[in-house]
């Protein structure tokens, strides 16, 4: 079944890349686009790919799908690119990780083409990153959020669904804001949390404190090695959500150390249980949709 | 071969129900005490102690190697019950998590004893807790600290390295000042941080917020569900050193804080890469170690 003709992805890292291998069988061609030729080769030898260009322009002619997947803060350029070379039929929708922004970049620069952007967002991702981490399950039982706007067509929002089912991901619909403090929350804070501390280790007198680590210390630290160009641009897509978060992170750390501070072991034994009811509860969720081990 | 004529372990959980495991073949028996007759029933049905009673002077009664693995702030009472009942040529050691609070409650309360106590810490765990969680390669590869006293005798010191070296465990000796640093900067300030980001996250508006949990929040967060009283104990014990890198690590956040409300993307994107060098170095180091898969 061709569900795709010719399926663009602006951006062939760990998100497209992946992407493709997942509908690699619905798409009668995939070209790839970058900036980096010999990674776009690479995804070609993988198999990832057919073909590429480095101009996005030449990349979208033709295509009824366009992906884009690259860090926030190349959007703006990349619709820009594209606009005027995309088919009345085309679709559009991206992968990025703050939906304001992106609807933000979209309005002012995909013009007529706006009814048919998707924006969207792969709950789904590892640490590492690059086409050659990509695999073709990365998306499967995650959850995928679609922020349409009021002018996006339902076909478009249909054909995007489509895209996404093909990935075995489960497709929710929320308001963009919401999405936005959402992922602030349990994405973007965590993210924050670990680069501070493994910052702050680094810098300690204790040089080896490293050799220590157990192995939630790993797991704690392990989101610490992601991509540093698509987190500096989340902190700035995202500021405001992530600020407020941020803030009342604070807050409830303070209070937590205050309890520390006043030896207070009834509050800290209470407040301890109840998170671990929370995670645990957590944990049954999550196995109950097949998404942990 | 025959290493231990009688082993006694004051607290059959996850720890102490792991070393019986892994030290099994090289113990005549193995005796259990704790609070709770029904564990530590289960825990000679599961076949990881021999005996057991609820009373632990009668528990060390012709033991010659005694291990307390129970809760920080339970060991002062358990070293005053067992003190008068130790053999002369019983070994005494703990597992405890904070090294100065136990030596401070060994020096009170063991009396003649305290030449033969080795202060140490498996540095080994998983957020399950109980004799039902525990396995016998828990501490395979990974570090024992012994932070042994001044009046520590060579003899006891080698008998406490003997038992863990047959976990397959690595031994290493340490001040029990710098332990205490440590350890609170790579184990117990995560803690921190996972309890008051759950903390946090229960209490959003936004009541779905965990259903848009990836992958690293999960790994994040999992070390949330680790047992309460454990914890609780831990924060009272090692007060100072906690609050010392809660402290440090807030004026880290802080500086992130900053360069996100500055929008300063340079040093973000800096910040993250300096980071993610530091845990990836981490990640070989572990590996090479076979700590890591």
């Amino acid at each position: 079944m061709t569900a795709f003709r010719r399926l663009t992805l602006i951006g062939v890292g760990l998100i497209g890349g992946s992407l493709a291998r997942a509908v690699r069988g619905a798409c009668r061609e995939i070209v790839g686009c970058g900036r980096n030729p010999e990674h776009l080769r690479r995804a070609v030898d993988l198999g990832v790919i057919d073909r590429y260009t480095t101009d996005a322009a030449e990349a979208v002619s033709g295509a009824d799908m366009v992906v884009v997947a690259v860090p926030l803060l190349s959007m703006p350029a990349v619709f820009l690119a594209m606009r005027d070379a995309l088919t009345p039929e085309a679709v559009v929708t991206d992968a990025g990780s703050a939906k304001g922004f992106v609807i933000t970049a979209a309005r002012s620069a995909l013009g007529s083409a706006l009814p048919r952007f998707v924006p969207g967002h792969p709950i789904a991702g590892t640490e590492k990153s690059g086409v050659e981490a990509s695999f073709a399950e990365l998306f499967r039982d995650h959850r995928v959020v679609l922020t349409p706007l009021p002018e996006t067509t339902p076909e478009a929002l249909t054909r995007v669904r489509a895209l996404w089912d093909l990935t075995g991901a489960k497709v929710v619909e929320m308001d963009a804001r919401h999405h936005d403090t959402v992922l602030a929350a349990t994405s973007h804070l965590p993210h924050m949390l670990a680069y501070a501390l493994v910052d702050g280790l680094a810098r300690m007198e204790e040089a080896e404190v490293f050799r220590y680590a157990a192995g939630g210390f790993r797991d704690f630290t392990r989101i610490a090695g992601s991509d540093p160009v698509m987190w500096r641009d989340i902190c700035l897509a995202n500021r405001e959500a992530l600020l407020s978060v941020l803030g009342r992170f604070g807050q409830h750390l303070d209070h937590l150390t205050g309890l520390i501070v006043n030896g207070d072991g009834a509050s800290l034994e209470a407040l301890f249980t109840r998170v671990r009811e929370t995670r645990n509860a957590l944990g049954r969720d999550l196995a109950g949709k097949g998404l942990e081990p």
